[in-house]
């Protein structure tokens, strides 16, 4: 399987089925583009109505050639791609990258033509790129199997992407930035080869050093994440994902005809996942370059100089907005730039070294800073005044990235005032930025990449658990047709889990309300037992701080009035009596299963804030210990939790059980659905976290 | 005094005192600009030591120049520039521009002397841009009173700039796009002229449609406001402000010597104004160019056309993430769209023409878009594909944006392969943006910006009250030598303002507290008064849900240990006794001073979740009626207020009459520093609110 991956990059010969001898005919334009860019192996153009083109011998099908073939691009249309397959098997052909359009992308007909192309691929045992793609471009291999207008210069940047023509615009925009890059592969309907196949090709070429992605939608959230995982802490891997507001997807979705997933989803999974996203095609570029020109930074400091204030505070507010770090000089390199820059220049970060600045104020500057600890990184900045040396300093900064190991980046700004230190700069591989503050996103992306590859992976938590008796309670509520845990059930699936409730016992009728109450203490809450019944404060089916016995039977009179009032069918089993927990924070923890991503685990801040507040974290299950802390602590209301102006603080780790044990529930118990803990009750620091209602919905495993 | 104004950009006659014959030095380089470019008026150089430069008379000083003299350009060291205004003076000059450095930008020796400029200025009459600064281009009068080593075309655009060396950028940006602009000011130090002089001249200006700034800090941040208010209704107003982070504010204050002010006052103020504000100078200059070239849309809505989906998927997402409208076309025209398009073609918007698309589909779809009146604007999206017609496309685009009055915007993707199209849309003055999304960011800012112009202008509301009463107590305490008002004192402006609060009596002793407790009814919240505590709750100080006499004496007992213990030296004057509210949501609306804009506004969500949650909307008074009903809305938690899931709405009215009377409390006593009414209880619909606690810090006005 990884030759019929390899062969897609590193083929010994390509057969072109459907070549045509008119230019501009997609046919030939991908003929023509294996020509002239010199691919060193066999070409076979196939066209039974041709003997010749581009000075290659034309076959008049794939089985008249003599020789192996590792590779077919396909160009006939839809409807003899079925068959152009068989031949392919037939010649012992295992990868195919199929342009043709006409399936999924087109309606119905074409999405059953598809699903019949990869059901024919699976029997004859061959892997397919495409259907309704651009083709494939490997600069080191020199084959452009694609029919892009031009080929990019060699580099170690590989991109994957699932809209063709951004393939095509980041091809003339690589072109005429002189930006190199190693592999393309424009993945089309991805019926058989997805992100993932080409993300671990991608990792496994020793070329390619920063992986970028333009992706609407995943094939496999789950597989992606966890190769994303382990590739990211050696590669970057950069992605812009369309779809991502409701407007996006609404797009996304009449475009590729797939569900674009929860953008929530998404934007959880990347970050945990070590993604670097890209909000835009402008910042993945912006990031590719940082990312594929320069060293990863050390350290988070980016120190900044330049020969204007303006340009200074604009990359200072970058930072202060995106959260990079800018750090000073040591003291003694402070001292001795003093001595050699005016007095009114600034060696506090920025650095401004005035509008009079020359080289070599700038060479000092770098000097120092390439010197000093606490610099991590340097930004030069420089807008065109009247004695400013542009070709100077850029060589300067040029010479700079050279010797030291700590990134370079560069905001010229203006165009035809600094084209010349442009030239220079690209030469050298320094990126260079038309405004200071892209330069400083693109230096925050390259330190946030640094942590990531920095922080230690670590193994999910595991939570003692009665799994079985979670899964026989779940075997019977499905057996007996329902999809919801009854109140029972749900106290005892988190008592499996080592959730604590508070006391609660199911009463049938008012007196037996009365003898519970009396078993656990008043005062208490009561609420109604009824499959019909789920939302039960709606409907007058939960009372709160009964405290007497006398006040239990009439309020468990009122109750059932109300609720046969409002659900007249509904069959009442009876009410829970359960301790009343007045005290502890109100929290809400919950699961539910993502199409593309599984379990995903909430956690936050409960009773009436929750819904018009939406102060809650999420995280794609498993979970460890790092992750429980995080989620802690990205609520706006932790310092809450945390025990703010002399009040106690809660039961911290005691929540992060609770998140843990739900995540766990959910990963090994598929045939829960949805399940929340609402309110979870946080007690004070040590005693605990108590579920006080939950619901738990169930379906069979499809 | 509009006469001096006018002098910097329309003068009969300029001289340049401190000219030099040397290239490179500023005092050449401006008078080769004036000369350069063509200046029509008298040109005189300035200079003791020399007879003649670039053909012109040089004279040995002003005063021997024979005609009068409209302005000066001053060039010589920061010393004798006051002897050259006195020379200026002499000769009748009013305007002068100070090119010249060492003022306050170079610590305080140079900040004295501005001082002493700026005082002989206005002893002279004399008006004054600079010092320290680029000078000022007017491209309509031909004049280049800079050093700047370009001029740029005539256009629409005029730009302010806190920032010289920005100039310089923005100026080479515009010479290499041919972007036209009708005047430039570099702003220097703004010793006397400053950001609203420039705005109110570039108001005036028939050549100006679009007004754009960098801005450090503002000199007057009221005049300012004023005067944008104004102006933003009838010429858009783009603005980057920079040291809008705290990082960046430090990096700002150490280069202009000037306090930024708070970050969120600009904010507020900026957004209350109508000024579009740009957050990067890349969006400064997206901003500029569509709203320079391109009429304002009349509606929301805007169409996309593209050859690909991707990039429309972009386009989409960058709507969802700024909050432009896309609207389909009517049905009448999808109707027709679908009979000239291929049947995979998608008519909703964005409207995918496919990869093969050439000129023609493009036409038909943006002629459609033309006449249906759902479309405000159109957005072109292309990516040079195979039979992608480049120049075609873009030709048709400048025709509709030629002929119809709704804006149309191009995204062409790509470099060399969309050179040619991009020079057809750059002399049609179709604004270009290389990615989809900046095209839509910068619809969004246009719609906004109409959105803005429609709305009626609201008078600041009144409030009745007893402002005599208000001023009187703040005067008796500022005699007192109070900086702050007693608790009655307090009450009492409340009153004064028809802000209610619970019933409350002081008393002096536990004996009298059980009396005044009988008057308002139990249960009751204690809350010791003395001068010395302020917070009154970290030291015991406040009791509440006192239920009887008995537990009275308790609780006063008890305070008035704890206070002693925990403030030694306070002097405990008594206790209030106030009126327990039980029910109502917990707010906060206070007011303080803000350097630049004076009276800030707040009002948010009260009790323990002020600190963390920080749900807070800011307003700078005066207030309307329209700000106050926005700003409810704006806190995350208006929900709550509304009356969510049954829960009955609270007085809205009642809140907003609390906020207006802040506000107008606030513009009418100066002395007033900063008010809180922390917590304000709101009641049900018709039953009010009630400050039930609150402070009010006093000052001697400066």
């Amino acid at each position: 399987m990884q030759d019929s991956i390899n062969n897609f990059f590193k083929p010994e010969s390509v057969a072109v089925i459907g070549s045509s001898r008119i230019p501009g005919k997609v046919g030939h334009d991908i003929v023509s583009n294996l020509v002239r860019y010199e691919f060193p192996g066999r070409i076979y153009p196939i066209n039974p109505k041709a003997d010749e083109m581009l000075g290659l011998k034309v076959y008049p099908d794939i089985l008249s050639v003599e020789s192996d073939i590792n590779l077919a691009v396909v160009v006939t249309p839809a409807k003899s791609v079925l068959s152009a397959l068989d031949d392919c098997a037939k010649k012992g052909v295992k990868s195919a990258i199929i342009i043709s359009a006409g399936f999924k992308e087109g309606g119905t007909d074409g999405a059953e033509l598809e699903i019949e192309l990869l059901k024919r691929a699976k029997e004859l045992g061959m892997r397919i790129i495409g259907p309704n793609c651009l083709g494939v471009i490997d600069t080191y291999s020199n084959l452009n199997a694609s029919f892009a207008a031009d080929m990019p210069e060699k580099g170690n940047i590989s991109f994957l992407s699932q809209s063709g023509a951004l393939c095509t615009a980041m091809l003339d925009w690589a072109l005429s930035e002189h930006v190199g890059f190693s592999k393309m592969v424009s993945l089309g309907n991805k019926c058989d080869i997805d992100e993932t196949d080409i993300l671990n090709a991608f990792a496994a070429d020793e070329k390619t050093k920063v992986i970028i992605g333009y992706i609407e939608a995943l094939s496999d959230g789950t597989r992606f994440m966890k190769a994303v995982k382990q590739i990211s802490k050696t590669k970057p891997i950069i992605i812009a994902k369309s779809g991502s507001t409701s407007v996006g997807a609404r797009a996304a979705s009449s475009h590729t005809g797939s569900l674009a997933g929860s953008n929530m989803a998404y934007d959880v999974a990347f970050w945990q996942s070590g993604i670097i996203r890209a909000n835009t095609m402008q910042e993945l570029i912006d990031y590719a370059l940082a990312f594929s020109y320069q060293p990863i930074p050390q350290n988070p400091g980016l120190l900044i100089v330049t020969n204007a204030g303006g340009p200074g505070i604009l990359a200072a507010d970058a930072a202060g907005l995106s959260g990079a770090r800018l750090s000073d000089l040591d003291s003694q390199s402070k001292e001795e730039l003093k001595s050699h820059l005016p007095p009114t220049a600034s060696v506090e970060n920025p650095i401004d070294i005035l509008g009079d600045a020359k080289a070599d104020r700038y060479d000092i500057v770098i000097e120092k800073a390439m010197k000093s600890d606490s610099v991590g990184g340097v930004l030069a900045l420089l807008t065109p005044q009247s004695v400013t040396q542009v070709e100077e300093t850029a060589k300067i900064v040029a010479a700079a990235s050279k010797t030291s190991k700590k990134p370079v980046l560069a905001s010229f700004m203006g165009k035809e005032g600094v084209a010349s230190g442009l030239r220079i700069l690209q030469k050298s591989n320094v990126p260079n930025y038309p405004y200071p503050e892209r330069a400083v996103f693109a230096f925050q992306k390259m330190y946030h990449y640094k942590s990531w590859q920095a922080s230690p992976y670590a193994p999910p938590e595991t939570i003692e658990a009665d799994d079985e008796r979670v899964s026989s309670m779940v075997s019977i509520a499905l057996e007996e047709g329902r999809n919801r845990l009854t109140h029972e059930e749900i106290y005892e699936v988190f008592s499996c889990y080592g959730i604590r409730s508070p006391k609660s016992i199911v009463a049938r009728d008012g007196n037996g309300a009365v003898s519970c109450a009396e078993m656990i203490g008043f005062p208490v809450v009561l609420k109604v037992v009824s499959q019909q019944i789920s939302h039960k404060s709606d409907v007058g089916g939960v009372r709160v701080g009964v405290r007497d016995s006398e006040g239990l039977r009439l309020a468990y009179q009122e109750m059932m009035d109300n609720c046969t009032a409002a659900v007249p069918d509904a069959f009442i089993e009876g009410v829970v009596v359960q301790e009343m927990i007045e005290r502890g924070k109100e929290l809400i923890v919950g699961g539910q299963r993502d199409p593309q991503f599984g379990p995903m685990i909430m956690f936050g801040l409960g009773g009436i804030y929750v819904e018009s507040l939406q102060d809650v974290s999420f995280r794609v299950a498993p979970l460890n210990l790092t992750d429980t802390t995080l989620m802690l602590r990205e609520i706006r209301s932790f310092p809450i939790l945390a025990g703010m102006r002399g009040e106690e603080p809660c039961d911290l780790e005691a929540i992060q059980k609770v998140i843990l044990a739900i995540s766990q529930l959910m990963e090994r118990h598929p045939e829960i659905e949805e399940i929340d803990i609402n309110p979870l009750k946080a007690l004070p620091f040590g005693k605990g976290a108590l579920a006080v209602d939950g619901r738990v919905s169930i379906g069979e495993l499809k």
